[in-house]
């Protein structure tokens, strides 16, 4: 049985207050009109449908040739909507998926047993459908005594004993393809607002003696559309919740589910643990046995086992096992740590090939470098990558020491075991073995201290009684 | 019809076991009873009479002559509480709206609406109520058959049927500012507690034929008095909600609302987006498509369009459009950054006035300095401005360099497009066009490495074993 | 009377997912046994024995002769755990109180109640319980008319009217010593599961004539189990708002309880301030009046009054009065500032004890070093402790001024009111109000900028030539 889906993505979320397509506003790192369509590849569509309004080209620019495209011009009601997909759709035999880009929360694995008991039962519509415990303002879903859907009737138009059921419609439907292009074509317009609706073909097939069956879930959340970004902020909370949910079960620690931020493609090894006020996003491995955070931002890294990065930034990069990461350090993309290494407070690398066990322990920047096994970086060494123009290597071999606020004015090599005295610019390559100094010897000058706080003092003395007059 | 406001703000409020003054402590960066004030504010109150007590200073500290004062020196009830005021406002003719300073979360649209009915009916008084799921403790409201105030009964004195009815007297009123007056002087302290209570001010106007309203707000918070830090705390959440409810509504995205701060005078342009762990402070603007946080703290700044700003702390600083700040920058009062400036991490800027395009990307200090536009400062530099007595002022001119681990020591003046090279310690001006270059020549010592690897090593080896004798 | 506890901790934990023994998972920084044994010595058990299972030497580890072990090879029910403590408790004569070292939100105050009734009453057993909306699945408790307990019935062996109660059994008891190893040993395994169930202890006793009582705890917290990881950061939610509570009710003011982290055994002053992403760790102790945080991590250290510290790590650190710290500092293991010292951003401090007054304000490592009273340590000047094998002593005496991007090369001393010039770097001792120095004078090659840029643009233009062709 071919599987379809349509997914409706045209509206125009006025209420959104913004110049960004509707669809596009993301949930948990990605546009929600994304979620939608991983459900329908998840289930195995072969064809999706995504119908999108004027504007849409952030749509296509974003998803590309996932998915194809069908235009409604004019927003003239659900059905009409869905009509815009009869071109590519309209000659299918097989079911079809009604979805909606604003409702991000929707699960596959609703669908699919969505799809069981469509085919199963041999249904020309089912019903994606959830009680609401008050359910004003939404249409009901009336059953029959076999438990299938008898009609669906809108808040306005129901009985008092209709108005009691708290079964509503979603909006969400599994179709026979071509049953929902053959209703659709008896659909009219002739309502008070004048627009097409999709409700209606429930109509028209239950008026044809079709089967139409509802499937209720327990996930309120899967019916939740945005209209606003109140609502916005509300899917993301609930997507938020099932994704950390899911690494829970699987045996990873999150210390404060409600304070950690993981994008839904992020892949987390078991008893690592996970303080709060952490993000991990775009795709992320983390390890086995790591600590991550308090407060720690990963976005597309590859992080090994036993791993212990707080409070710190780190993007695009690979860090291998037992390495510590911050407090407060700031890996940009191309940094590669080999295995133990240390990176400590205020450094910041970035393009940086590290070998193992090496340390840069405070106050560096490490940028455009191979570093080799086993060195160590003192407090304030930077590589002077950059002349204004041109970014330029700087390699640093094994063993090598490089001394406190040295400068590697790059592109420039430190040989094997040698040592770069502190507060020396090194301009030039330094050989395996060889010391480097580059610094003036110290002289202290008797009793001139107080000479120069006389000085400094009678100038803020100068100073203030000049502005005193 | 003039609006008057009598504020009550007396209470000692044990329970927040504190040495501040009940009101004053804060809700959203202010003090609870200058949310109250300001909602006297906002719906132009002529006058407002605050109600202190003992060590009310702090307050008039804060408020200043926005409000007039009385003292209470004793606590004798609610009803002697207002009576503070009669010298000040009982010759006025109007509504007199009775509020609380511990009452932070009252809003001016409530009380709006309230004066709109209360004038309309003609009523003597009109209650602020609400409805508890559990009313236990509080007073209830029993309304006649036409919807009016019959009485109010005291939890204790309910009937069984007036003990199930769920709405309750929040203690908020209007007024006619008269007939407010001339009840209270009927009002004895003859009762267990031996104080006067406002209360018997509605029963006296009952007997006395006058139309007492009763006006329901949805809102619960709206009479949530805070007598402890529990309280503080919900209440503070409450607000928290309400101030980012507001920006959701408006266009801005909070990922995370729950844990977003921003203060009540904050403004944010649309389709800004702010991440969680973030506070927005003191009156703070923001523009449109900005993406603040995460954890980015901002106070008193005014921010431009396309912003972006990470993991850093900014005070009193303008920031131009489409600059880029952080992660882990902090911008100190008397930062202005032009268009399209880069401050990276680990800088620190503080009295700094830098124009377009410039960058200043790492582990750098700019304090007290003038930095023209195009200009690229390199990491560890440093602004030399504190002799211990004087704050001293660098000037930087267009398109210079500055090179890495460089100090300017002020006053020091860098003219246009020259370049100071890494590791120098600049004392004098460097004209326009030139280098400047203030460091000794590098000399590679063959084998010394070694020597002194082998010198160090032997220092620790005998440490160790005099540490072991 | 003699009070005995029997913690069962055996269970396997399947559905945590993690190498770790079950009961050592924490909450609130601290094992959930550790809970649990606290409650035991807080209510002054004079025996406590935790039944184990295989790889308990975690437990043991941990908690070493806190307590005594019984080791349970097999696991064959609760009845079969307890009987495993028989040989270390059966002779006593005493009460015995039953906790789960998988349950670590039970409150000691709960327990002290339960003894006493159970005490007043002469029962044999009492039994914790708690009302659950849903109680589906629980062992009801069925009380007489005298409010003592008939029976426990299991969910699936309740009648229609049973099946309606709300109350259902924790497996929290107090037990006579004696008669619940006596009722033991009349349990059998012949049910369903073949495994010893304590309640069957009850029903035994019943039969007995004895007295068993049943006690209602209002906080379901109590009989919250952790049985993966989601229960588990439930209970370390729970946990976390209790501590709280605590705080907010003795005068903390916590600005977002939810989003503020501190372990159960912080002490902190009255009217001291905790902003949002604040962690207080292992005893930490901080003072009145103090503002802490936002985002700012303290473990195992001691703050004084009017210190305030804001997005900054500390730990095993000791700060006096009025010091302010951050943001972006971080205070190592032994660090201790004087009273009004200022550390501020992007400071590391260790193994530093400074006297009051003391400065180091930007950019700095101060590590290994006896720092004076009203020093001022310059932007960026490091104290170079590490030779690569030796770490070594900095001091700096009373009053030194060290400039900006300074290098003190340890073993060396700074006498008092000396002056370091910037950029020097220091190999000997500065004797007192000397000055020291030691950098190349400034040279300005005119016109020479040009010259350097000219250069690297063409070898910009060098590279891309050759990468286009």
């Amino acid at each position: 049985m071919k599987k379809l889906a349509i997914v409706l993505a045209a509206g125009q979320g006025k209420r959104m207050k913004s110049k960004l397509y509707k669809v596009m506003h993301q949930i948990c790192g990605k546009p929600m009109i994304e979620h939608v369509v991983d459900v329908t590849e998840a289930i195995d569509c072969e064809r999706t449908v995504v119908v999108v309004g004027h504007g849409a080209e952030a749509i296509q620019a974003h998803l590309g040739n996932r998915v194809d495209y069908a235009m409604q011009a004019e927003q003239l009601g659900t059905g009409h909507a869905v009509l815009q997909a009869k071109q590519q759709l309209g000659a299918e035999e097989g079911i079809t998926i009604l979805l909606y880009g604003d409702t991000p929360l929707v699960r596959a694995s609703t669908i699919e047993t969505m799809i069981v008991t469509h085919q199963a039962e041999g249904a020309a519509a089912t019903l994606l459908t959830v009680a609401f415990d008050d359910p004003t303002g939404y249409g009901r879903i009336i059953r029959g005594e076999d438990g299938t859907v008898e009609k669906i009737v809108e808040h306005k138009d129901c009985s008092e004993q209709e108005a009691t059921v708290k079964e509503i419609n979603t909006g969400t439907y599994i179709f026979d393809n071509q049953k929902l292009f053959a209703a659709l074509a008896q659909v009219t317009n002739d309502n008070a607002q004048g627009e097409y609706y999709i409700t209606d073909v429930i109509s028209i097939m239950k008026q044809a003696g079709e089967t139409v069956l509802a499937y209720r879930t327990a996930d309120q959340a899967e019916a939740a559309g945005v209209n606003d970004r109140v609502a916005l902020a509300e899917a993301e909370q609930l997507m938020r919740q099932r994704i950390n949910q899911q690494h829970l079960l699987e045996g990873v620690t999150i210390i404060d589910p409600a304070n950690t931020y993981i994008e839904a493609d992020v892949t987390i090894g078991a008893d690592t643990i996970v303080h709060p006020g952490s993000y991990l996003r775009k795709g992320t491995v983390i390890g086995s046995d790591c600590i991550i955070g308090p407060q720690t931002d990963i976005t597309a890294s590859i992080i090994g086992d036993q791993v212990h990065i707080q409070y710190s930034s780190v993007e695009e990069s690979k860090v291998d096992a037992a390495c510590s990461i911050g407090p407060y350090a700031r890996l940009r993309p191309g940094t590669v740590l080999g295995a133990r290494c240390k990176v400590g407070n205020f450094v910041e690398l970035k393009n940086a090939v590290v070998a193992t066990d090496s340390k840069i322990s405070h106050l560096s920047y490490v940028g455009d470098a191979e570093v080799g096994k086993e060195v160590n970086i003192g407090c304030g060494a930077i590589t002077v990558n950059y002349d204004g123009f041109n970014k330029q290597l700087t390699k640093i071999a094994d063993h090598a020491f490089i001394g406190s606020n040295v400068n590697l004015i790059a592109p420039v090599h430190v040989g094997e075991a040698a040592y770069v005295v502190a507060g020396s610019t090194i301009t030039h390559d330094v050989p395996a073995g060889d010391l480097a100094i580059a610094r003036e010897k110290q002289v202290n000058k008797e009793g001139y201290a107080d000479k120069i706080k006389a000085r400094a003092k009678a100038k803020k003395e100068r100073i203030q009684s000049s502005s005193d007059q």
